[in-house]
């Protein structure tokens, strides 16, 4: 029975994610699963946790129980400013937004910049959680090609001169210049800056989404987007991966005419961020539970991404046409295939030898691609990243001939 | 400067909420609020929260503190269906959905039902926050009047063979058919049955939002729109006002065809509720805690709703063209002043006289009313009800004259 009739065009459009869809296959205990996105849950800070909630509730719980401001705790707004301040940006409380997880800054992105038909500029590939919520209000996200070195600026500049030229101008420019998901690839200073020149002579706002940041192994950060260009940048940040996802807690920051928006949309979307998730987490920073916490994440998921690197090395660096990124940070890594073989074609077998990946078309705007995955390497332990790496090794070498 | 070049036309049409910006004059703790929704905090069931939430830090904070699943904890959907079977629904788990509370069911059911120009059916009065997510998508409410028995079917027929005639159907019902926010009334049996057998013979969906159902004070409960018509209503429920408002946890329930829409929109929206929030009221819940602090919930708005009434009646009773509803529960009574007079205006005289009401059309699609008030009595205490009656009503006299 056809139901469209009862609802918007945009949610006859909307399909169930496929990777969410894949990842309950990789329920089975039996299978390694380098699929999700997920934390590691023994660097979760549980003590600090433990002194916090007993804190709130004993101390504030008339105020942490109740309703907050759409904004956001206060004393939370301006911890989250000391750490952006931490990381070279002249921030203002004023302009920080509490949001439910990164996530909700993405769904308030493109409910405040996309009409139907609007057109934006995303990574090939991108975060398909921001492809999902460009594609629910009608955006029409356009991919343009990385490297090692994050998006290319000369592959930008002909994207938006092309589209300019068909008047289709992108309503803005979405980026994850640190450790991406899902390639693992950073953008240099020079080129951020390259992005930034264009972004202004063609006055443009840039959306820089970088919920891994703070997860380097190796080298220093470069300065942010949001450092480099106050005036026309929109960041999204969030705990989820630095702290602990259970919260769902991040932040979005921008100059006011920018956050003034989103609050107005967040408004109508869930009033506020739950108060007592966000003074729980103001006395965890206020205890040093950021710092500690990824200390330990960093040790132990540059550990997981080395061995996977080896283990890849191992297992595939033989074969001809097969290569992967080498990240500095993050969770994840992106692995190409040679020409021919289909990833997604690939993942049913993989499923069937007890290992999981994210096929690379799912963070496509158009699904296009079809020889690259996502490995994450955050989640399995050291025996599981070594006996995953084996049996896709394996399983690869044998498809291939 | 203009800037609406760079926003969605949706968004240029936001507005912060005028209810938001007039509470902030009321947070000079010299006024005598009757204007927030705010449960009172010593309801809060603190201890059931300190039990709780250490049990859930000790046993499960793996789970509790990584990502959940989008429809949400397994185990608290069972628990939510069970409260929903306790009340007469044959509620079935697996069209449970955990919202971030009742306010993010109402943008999921704003995004999924409306295209831009879409016309719905509200009561006239109601509540502001369906409003502002309805116009959020441009979907354009439609008031159809109540009286002390809430929505007038023969008001609602009317209203729908003008709609259909114009070839502008509605899109659903929106209604609160308990201790409805802001009139403070109720559905009796009869009418919900008049207003399904409309829906039915013309096929509308109904979405039925009932945050205050379980706070009543006399009488006996109607059975809800969902046990009457559960092929074509969806209902939203919330913590909220019941239990606490700090976790931000409620609940949509429908028929799959409609629940599955929902889960769809919801991932885009924030991945998930809290894993957290919910292991912790599941625990809670499990405890006892609803049933416990519904008893002293129930308790303490009786008696500061009738000690509301009375003050008015002792302060009003004698003013011609006065009226004012009385709520068998729920949180709200509705107060119309004579005619001639306007509550827009009287309110800046209010806040100087320090006592505060939401504006009546705060809750009017087109903001069309200028002589209600809501006036909420679950967060002032006996003192401040007696004495803000009091300046209310020598307000209201002075005005008069």
């Amino acid at each position: 029975m056809d139901r469209s009739y009862y609802f918007s065009d945009r949610a006859n459009k909307m399909q169930r994610s496929v990777i969410r869809e894949l990842l309950k296959l990789t329920n089975n205990p039996e299978v390694i699963s380098f699929a999700g996105g997920l934390p590691a849950p023994e660097t979760f800070p549980v003590e600090y946790v433990k002194r916090a909630t007993a804190k709130v509730l004993v101390e504030e719980h008339r105020k942490a129980l109740q309703y907050g401001a759409t904004e956001g705790d206060p004393r939370l707004r301006k911890k989250l400013a000391e750490i952006m301040q931490r990381d070279g940006i002249d921030a203002d409380p004023e302009h920080v937004l509490v949001t439910t997880a990164s996530q909700q800054g993405l769904e308030i992105m493109a409910k405040v910049f996309f009409n139907p038909g609007d057109t934006c500029i995303v990574g090939l590939p991108t975060y398909l959680g921001g492809l999902q919520s460009i594609k629910s209000y009608g955006g029409v996200p356009v991919g343009v090609e990385l490297d090692d070195d994050g998006m290319i600026p000369a592959k930008l500049v002909e994207k938006l001169d092309e589209l300019e030229a068909e008047g289709r101008r992108p309503r803005l420019l979405y980026i994850i210049p640190d450790f991406q998901n899902p390639a693992g690839v950073t953008i240099p200073l020079e080129r951020r800056k390259e992005i930034v020149k264009i972004a202004r002579d063609r006055d443009y706002i840039i959306v820089e989404d970088t919920p891994y940041r703070q997860i380097r192994f190796r080298g220093k950060n470069e300065p942010t987007f949001q450092s480099l260009a106050p005036e026309r940048v929109l960041s999204l940040y969030t705990f989820s991966k630095i702290m602990l996802p259970g919260f769902r807690l991040g932040w979005a920051y921008g100059p006011d005419w920018l956050i003034n928006k989103f609050v107005m949309a967040k408004q109508s979307m869930d009033l506020c961020t739950p108060p007592f998730n966000q003074a729980v987490t103001y006395h965890m920073l206020e205890e040093g539970a950021l710092e500690a916490g990824l200390e330990t994440i960093i040790k132990l998921y540059h550990s997981r991404c080395d061995l996977m690197l080896a283990e890849l090395e191992k297992n595939l660096g033989d074969v001809e046409g097969v290569t992967w990124t080498k990240p500095d940070g993050g969770l994840f890594l992106w692995l190409t295939l040679p020409e021919g073989m289909n990833s997604d074609d690939l993942f049913t077998k993989a499923i069937e030898e007890n290992v999981a990946y994210v096929p690379g078309s799912a963070f496509f705007p158009m699904n296009e691609d079809h020889r690259s995955m996502r490995l994450n390497f955050s989640y399995s332990d050291e025996d599981q990243i070594v006996e995953g790496c084996r049996r896709l090794g394996k399983l690869i070498k044998e498809s291939r001939s």
